[in-house]
């Protein structure tokens, strides 16, 4: 098949799977985790063949790791499998239900978005999570995987396809690119496809997001923020600062400004430079920073630049204000956090930091969908609109209006001495 | 002001709007009120002013119809506003609240997109509705509507801004675009504009969705389909038709095209010929149709065709199917109706047709905010994300995480004897 022919097929069987029940689709998600336990040899020679070639092409250390598949990421995904069958069916939700009139009953009731394009990065485990999420969504998928994954993403394609149809889910609800012609191709199908999620370098979301007129869900920096308040605990202050900078450096929801209002920042830099310093992070402060400690001096590029990296830029303020308006104007709108113990500065920096994730007293790595306890994420949004943040099943979804009448029509209900609506809610689910 | 320094304006305004409760914005939309009363008599002579431009130039009687802004205009949009007041405010619900483990609390809670772009047609009565829609929701508007309108507009806006400001909400929360060129530079603005909600025609809506990378959220289109299932009532049926037909022809929620099941054609084509005829109604029919009563011949063409006029196609179907499939194919995913008796065939029809609204025995003309009970709409969406149908306030929010903690690390989390999470759901809202 062809990717238009693919997309068709996704297309098709998104209409069916969206009226799955949900028992249907948790058998078929613990068929996938059976077969996956069943297929292990197959799936570990497939993954050698994978690392192989990678070696031999002399891959960066980094990604041959995030390549590898072995025994604990086949239990990991299994488990991931497990938990996602123990959360409840976003599809069929009553959102809303009101009575129009007598016998005229409007339900909003949650259902699946359609047709999701996923491209995703090296790692084989985000095709399992991706997939099986989007299957407990009822969402088909057209999914583009690293090329250097080729191998491992083709059968575990294959294995979870096959034991989710043979459980009873529409043939074609899940279909692999594999060319690289495949993305652009993907970009131009909006007739087939609703959603599209990438994951990867911020230069590639960029690429997505101005190539396509189908929505786009995703996000590109991930510049974050800790704002450490006059009236922050130092002690907090450093082990949130150095946590949410060197948990997991390479990835978005690291800090990569620091910003300190001026009435502390004699007594907490010293203490965040030496903790910092002590886990190999260079700083490069503003001109006030560097008065208070002996630190490289940043410059105008580094409060809008993703180190991804052991580097942290630092900036004195003058007060929360400066804090929150810094952050609207340099952040990107994923997650930042203030350390401080008044309250009310909390919420103020909750309420006027225009971001996915605000966060108080804790650190910026939080901002995670395992961690939010979604089961998983397809990927973090930073999009103002439908999903933000960590996007779990929620974010897969979408609802239908569905209006039960008794054959009324809107010209009894208008002019004068029309009938009115009465537009009472209703504590009952559509059924 | 130049276009950016308005859309400038506009952004930082989104900030400080997002914060400001909701009894102050009730009182703005009162200043608002009384104030459009207040000044009637200027809006009213801004209005000849339009009327006797447009006269001039021989624009056709429905623009003129449309364009027109007299008292009861004017006590309409008030007694909106006025209703818009008793809605609850749509920002700051909480839409879910976790522990994450004791003393780190993860809520979801609503709040403003921001910044909407609106561009709508000729009616001065839209630009009421819509900039009270986004106060309410707490969002910044940049509005363009149409030329005929500009003085008209021009002094609603005006009073709205300046009434709304004296009552305290931010300057600059709504800023006009008077200028054609206004709009194409607003679709580049994606730095400070969050959403794009275009009004107009199909054509003009379509080139909005294609020239911008930021989000649409409308419709083109409106193909709505009626279904006549082999066990609706024929009255019935007859009687949702016309209504669904002719109601209000020129709108996007009117019938298009009729699907009628083969068992009973011959004995509900007849009378709904009839109806139909007697209401002006042009039928143009399938081959098999035409067997049954003496119509024009439908062409493939028709079947995608939004007449927006006394036409309506006519397609008899072999089964549920064949109907839920056409509809599929060649609908817009606006609103579609089944009428039967069969309680299980509308079920399955609302479970397998993808579209926005899905009618069981009842008018397509239903399809729109006030009658859903929303206050008003700044549109319809046939979007698959975000909002769908009938777009109020819930469409014109999202959300923020915000997690309040007490100093917690990812790294206590991590790696073995880490702590775990308890992702316990919390019985309390954000405060």
């Amino acid at each position: 098949m062809d990717t238009r022919e693919k997309a068709v097929e996704a297309k098709e069987a998104s209409i069916r799977l969206a009226a799955i029940p949900g028992n249907v689709k948790n058998k078929a998600l613990a068929e996938v985790a059976h077969a996956l336990e069943q297929r292990q040899a197959d799936i570990l020679a497939a993954n050698r063949a994978d690392m192989e070639k990678a070696q031999s092409e002399n891959l960066a250390s980094p990604l041959l790791k995030r390549l590898k598949f072995d025994e604990g990421k086949i239990k990991e995904v299994c488990d991931g499998l497990h938990s996602l069958i123990g959360l409840p069916d976003p599809v069929g939700q009553t959102l809303s239900a009101v009575e129009l009139d007598e016998g005229l009953e409007l339900y909003r009731v949650s259902c699946p978005i359609g047709v999701i394009g996923i491209i995703f990065e090296s790692r084989p485990d985000a095709l399992v999570q991706i997939s099986s999420l989007c299957l407990k969504s009822g969402d088909a998928v057209l999914m583009k995987g690293g090329s250097e994954a080729a191998n491992t993403n083709h059968i575990l394609a294959d294995i979870i396809s096959q034991a989710s149809v043979d459980a009873g889910i529409p043939q074609g609800w899940l279909n692999l690119l594999e060319a690289r012609s495949d993305v652009a191709e993907m970009l131009g199908m909006d007739e087939y496809i609703d959603l599209i999620v990438p994951r990867g370098s911020n230069e590639f979301v960029q690429h997505i997001m101005q190539n396509t007129n189908i929505p786009v869900l995703g996000h590109a920096d991930g510049i974050c923020h800790v704002y450490v308040d006059s009236h922050a605990e130092i002690d907090m202050a450093v082990k949130v600062t150095v946590d949410s900078k060197v948990q997991y450096v390479a990835v978005c929801n690291a800090v990569e400004t620091l910003l300190v209002h001026q009435s502390i920042a004699e007594a907490f830099l010293p203490k965040a430079k030496e903790a910092l310093e002590a886990n190999g992070v260079e700083l490069r402060g503003c001109a006030r920073t560097t008065k208070v400690i002996d630190v490289k001096a940043a410059t105008e590029d580094d409060w809008s630049t993703e180190y991804l990296d052991l580097i942290l830029s630092v900036k004195v303020v003058d007060s929360l204000n400066e804090a929150i308006d810094h952050i609207n104007r340099y952040g990107s709108g994923h997650t930042d956090v203030i350390v401080t113990a008044d309250r009310s500065n909390g919420i103020k920096f909750m309420d006027y930091v225009n971001s996915a994730g605000v966060f108080m007293n804790c650190s910026s790595r939080f901002s995670d969908g395992f961690r939010y306890g979604l089961g998983a994420e397809v990927g973090i949004s930073t999009n103002k609109i439908h999903a933000r943040g960590p996007v779990g099943l929620e974010g897969l979804v979408i609802y239908k209006w569905r209006l039960m009448g008794s054959g009324q029509t809107v010209t009894e209900y208008s002019g004068d001495g029309g009938k009115t609506f009465t537009h009472q809610q209703l504590q009952k689910d559509f059924e």
